[in-house]
């Protein structure tokens, strides 16, 4: 157990050291770990060489171990009482395109002030280089203050979470044993608001296809075929269009089959959270929630699936007009799945209803881009009650239990390969503007970040 | 009147100058006059000084004249006995993409051997400036062989054909004193086959419209807004699906209201053609047509209307995945028209319908790509009745009288501006891929064209 004073003396070392590892976060924004362009494979090579280095310093046995794309960051602490966490986070970065929307240049991060608060601005700042610093800053001060940390902790840092992770569950099949711990932490995830930090323990899940529909073989001139020839932009849109009925569901056969009601409990503490839909919506200049009417929209997007069209393109798209009838046309279109749908059977499902849809002359070709189920994390657990009150200590108010409607493949994996659940904490805003221009991390965020998992290391430790 | 023998001599004169013939067509063919894209705006007015400065050698009084956009050629022959003809085509050409489907250049015009025939391999080569050219060197043979045109020949050429044309009637009403003819000869239609040549008298109209719909004001993440937020592009594609009856009709309200049904002479007509329902289908990889059912093809394409999505897009459509719920998405529809249909009212019509479906949150974009009425020019007239004389000749074919699917709209404002019908002769084969990559000349569209455009020349100085 940690007493109050030795972490107190902990939290002392990280406001006293906040400079110093500004540095060391600026470092690491400084290269350019773009993981989905094979042109930035060294700059990737170079963060997990650095953060290793970084790793052993602070008495982790730490390398960057090779897999078939980037390596993955593995360390080790000594061996110590109280619970084994493994800790992951990812040291890859989106692309920067369009680099004209950037005010100054995502690779030379720098800190200025807006609406009154100071912000880091950089590629990676918030999504997820400054978030991952927040833990190992936070292991370097227990380090500092007290010459150990307080519970044995290891790592595990990706470098292709931005561009698909598939070497990521090999890895750790191959390594499962050395892997094994008692519960593992992620840091991916936003804070409720500006003062209230959460714990996300319900993620959606995302299986998505692409479909692409042929008819001609040749683009048709309209005027000469229009009418007879099939046209593949009206099959494709048909087939959109068959996916959502006028109330805003699903009607995928079977879709909803093994979606269970959200408990009455958990709908009493969502209502608590205060979630404001106008403005949530409003934010973006929306008013009216699309979803199964009469629902809300925290039920919405926390725990109810969904079907998007993310991309469709057919025909002449430039400017002006083409009176053209192209021979192919696709879209792009995903599932966010809630616990109990199987990625697997949704996708043969979808599969089966646009078969079922195309008319004569049309062929079909379906492109995989990933699966993986939504996650539930156990609601009631010891660790979870812990890290709540470490969270709260820091932030002065009550730590709360949220959804959220995206995915974390490797929270999944984590359950299915080394059977471990996952406290996701993280101190990111909405307003980041992660995959954007003009990417973000509240300073607040960064130096409250380390503090509180300071402290969600020590309640741990009880 | 014109001998038989000054024909002879006037096609001897075509025989032996097809060399340098296609040396001309080639010059023009480099020339990358795309008219709808402002970058080839100089390309654009460099054919239409090439042309004038032809036309001026042929001893007409030739000029590119300028207009808001692309230049119109006008050119006037000697006074003359005989009917006074102004002949229509235009220089400029679509676009060239996908350029990566072309096997040769599409600005570098090649003649090849394909299924034993020779073919001109550019963009333009068939729609227009091929087609322009064999009305230009009949002239230039007549010239040659005789000294002057058999009867006083105008020209008309357009720059803008291919990118709404928007600039022609007001150019039309401004000059009509100058541009009165007796009848108006079109060349940009195609032949009934490889044998056998036609007049066509039953032209679709055409109204075309594009769409665009926004919801949110920024582009999402559909993790954190998937469900909640309206999606635009499920919005198109259920204003697309609305379109169409599972009978393959369209549904718009009052769609047919003006359309009438085919004569049942004309209906035997037709049948008499001996038109090839599979092998028409077969040619492009259809066997099924896409219409309403229980009418033939013929009828479909010559005297239904219909709706055709030309093009569509919407969010990623680049390599891979990308989960975004895009702001905004578009699509660029089309109606080709029948006799009696009036495209104002149908533009009216299809704005309202999609009004009508907007669900909340959204706002609707349109923007409109021009709209013709369809055109039947009177089948019994003297000109009509010399022209089939002439080309039946040159073809030892009866030619036949047709319809067709696509829009000519000068046509129309020919009728309306000038007064003129117009003779629609064309060489062109259903094969030619205009608007495709690899568009095609059949050689012998070229050669045995000028020599058409000779006879009836020829037989209209009857």
């Amino acid at each position: 157990m940690t007493s109050p004073a030795t972490v107190d003396a902990v939290l002392a070392k990280v406001d006293a050291g906040l400079d110093q590892s500004l540095e060391r976060l600026f470092h690491l924004l400084r290269i350019k770990s773009i993981s989905t362009d094979p042109a930035y494979a060294a700059e990737c090579q170079k963060a997990a060489d650095w953060i290793a280095a970084e790793l052993n310093d602070l008495g982790f046995d730490a390398s960057a171990r090779p897999t078939p794309g980037h390596p993955v960051v593995v360390a080790h602490g000594p061996d110590q009482a109280g619970p084994h966490v493994l800790f992951y986070a990812h040291y890859d970065v989106q692309p920067v395109d369009p680099l004209n929307l950037w005010h100054t240049d995502p690779f030379d991060p720098q800190i200025v002030e807006r609406d009154g608060r100071k912000i880091i601005v950089a590629r990676g700042a918030s999504d997820d280089k400054g978030q991952m610093l927040t833990f190992i800053e936070a292991c370097r001060a227990w380090k500092a203050a007290t010459g150990s940390l307080p519970i044995r902790v290891s790592l595990m840092l990706e470098g292709e979470e931005e561009s698909g992770g598939k070497n990521l569950p090999p890895f750790m099949k191959d390594n499962a044993g050395e892997l094994k711990a008692d519960i593992a932490l992620v840091c991916d995830t936003d804070m409720w608001d500006r003062q209230t930090p959460s714990i996300t323990t319900m993620l959606r899940g995302l299986v998505a296809d692409e479909i692409e529909v042929t008819a001609a073989d040749k683009d048709l001139h309209s005027g000469m075929f229009g009418n007879a020839a099939r046209n593949p932009n009206q099959v494709v849109a048909d087939i959109i269009a068959s996916l959502r009925a006028p109330d805003g569901s699903v009607t995928l056969p079977g879709f909803y089959d093994d979606v269970a009601e959200i408990s009455p409990e958990l709908k009493a503490q969502w209502a608590g959270l205060g979630f404001d839909d106008k403005a949530f919506l409003g934010g973006v200049g929306l008013s009216s929630p699309a979803g199964e009417q009469g629902r809300s929209v925290l039920e919405m997007l926390w725990a109810r699936p969904t079907c998007e069209i993310n991309g469709m393109i057919g025909g002449y798209t430039g400017d002006g007009f083409k009176t053209v009838i192209p021979s192919k046309a696709s879209a792009k279109i995903s599932f966010r799945l809630v616990s109990g749908q199987d990625p697997h059977k949704i996708r043969a499902a979808f599969r089966a209803h646009v078969e079922k849809l195309l008319p004569p002359d049309c062929t079909v070709k379906f492109t995989p881009h990933g699966a993986s189920p939504a996650i539930t994390v156990p609601a009631d657990g010891e660790f979870l009650a812990r890290a709540l009150e470490g969270l709260t200590a820091e932030w002065n108010k009550q730590a709360v239990i949220t959804g959220a409607g995206g995915s974390i493949p490797v929270v999944g994996e984590f359950k299915k390969i080394l059977g471990l659940d996952t406290l996701l904490i993280g101190f990111a805003h909405i307003d980041d503007q992660i995959h954007s221009p003009n990417e973000k991390y509240d300073l607040e965020s960064y130096h409250r970040g380390i503090r509180s998992w300071v402290r969600v290391l020590g309640a741990l430790a009880k």
